[in-house]
């Protein structure tokens, strides 16, 4: 995005974590929906495509051998295994938008963030997403009335580790009200995008405008 | 603010600085009208009020004798001397506001900043106003058609000295269209409020969560 004729922008990778029951997919969807400059970014696995599902859109369907010339060849930004699949972000399609001014939007956990961090931490934004209290985050891993106890409770134990890594983000949204968060988490993005870290040009743009160039 | 019935939020400084003719005050003016949480600093100052001008609103008239008292005692959050005027910020009413969880609004330059930054660097974020470009600058600093170019000069110099501290501060808007240049600093606004070195009881409402309570 040009944000005038002078100066241009470094995207940036916004990062949106939670414990699963925060709405964490709510306020993705909402936010892509609202902002034409934000992407999601789209992930490379092993895993059969379900029904639906589109090739480059929701998922790079490889083969496992495929999966593990990347990760050799440190093509992914981070990768992990859930289910005894494989799951990783590949880079060279997110350096490009970046590079293009495009911002890029992850849903990943905590531990894909600290290997993201690692990687690329001056173009990394982190949100955190919150339930607003225990009861809403109960209902929220209840999906079906006849949920055994021990299930939502499994569901809760991986809640409560995933929150434990709260104070490793920028940025913590407590998802009382969707609109509501929705426009916090569309504040960061926009207020990032004039850190000046981000602009490019502009030491040589203020120079101009003070020597009344 | 209270962001939820569990976190309460710690107000924030925001301070806009630019050189003049960069639209600093017109931005201010419409963030001021949106945002029912944002209040105005009121300076403290040595001048004689002018017509219209009302006591605790514009500003807060003193005699020279009190405004040394109140150097003396520390009682400033910044102060400085324009054209043998004394103007300072009175420190109690914006901590008052802060505790509150009120934001408040700064006008000021780059030396302003500087003494704030010295006594609550936590509180505080700063943006800088950049004129789209030279000829902006110049059509915005020429008030009458019959300035002398001399005059005109003199405020390009004094812009061009004010401008040459922008890497001090947080974020950069370029004002090319006022709308825009509001919503983007309504969103630095919007952005540092969900910081949570911001939120009061995080920690503590993030453990209930993680215990169930």
């Amino acid at each position: 995005m040009v944000v005038n004729t002078q100066i241009s922008r470094r995207g940036l990778m916004l990062v949106l974590s939670s414990p699963s029951g925060a709405g964490k997919t709510s306020i993705s969807r909402e936010l892509l929906s609202r902002d034409k400059n934000l992407f999601m970014s789209v992930s490379a696995t092993t895993r059969s495509k379900r029904p639906g599902e589109v090739e480059g859109k929701d998922y790079y369907f490889v083969t496992p051998e495929t999966f593990e010339g990347m990760v050799g060849r440190g093509e992914f930004l981070e990768h992990a295994t859930v289910f005894g699949n494989r799951y990783g972000t590949p880079l060279a399609p997110v350096e490009k938008a970046l590079a293009e001014g495009r911002d890029v939007l992850f849903d990943i956990d905590w531990q894909g963030t600290q290997q993201i961090q690692s990687k690329l931490p001056d173009d990394l934004v982190t949100v955190f997403i919150l339930p607003p209290s225990t009861k809403v985050l109960e209902e929220r891993l209840t999906t079906r009335a006849q949920d055994p106890p021990n299930v939502v409770a499994q569901r809760m134990a991986k809640a409560a580790d995933e929150m434990s890594h709260w104070d490793a983000y920028d940025y913590i949204v407590v998802n009382a009200d969707l609109e509501r968060s929705v426009a916090q988490v569309h504040a960061v993005l926009n207020a990032e995008r004039v850190n000046p870290s981000r602009l490019i040009g502009l030491a040589e743009f203020v120079n101009r405008l003070r020597e009344g160039r």
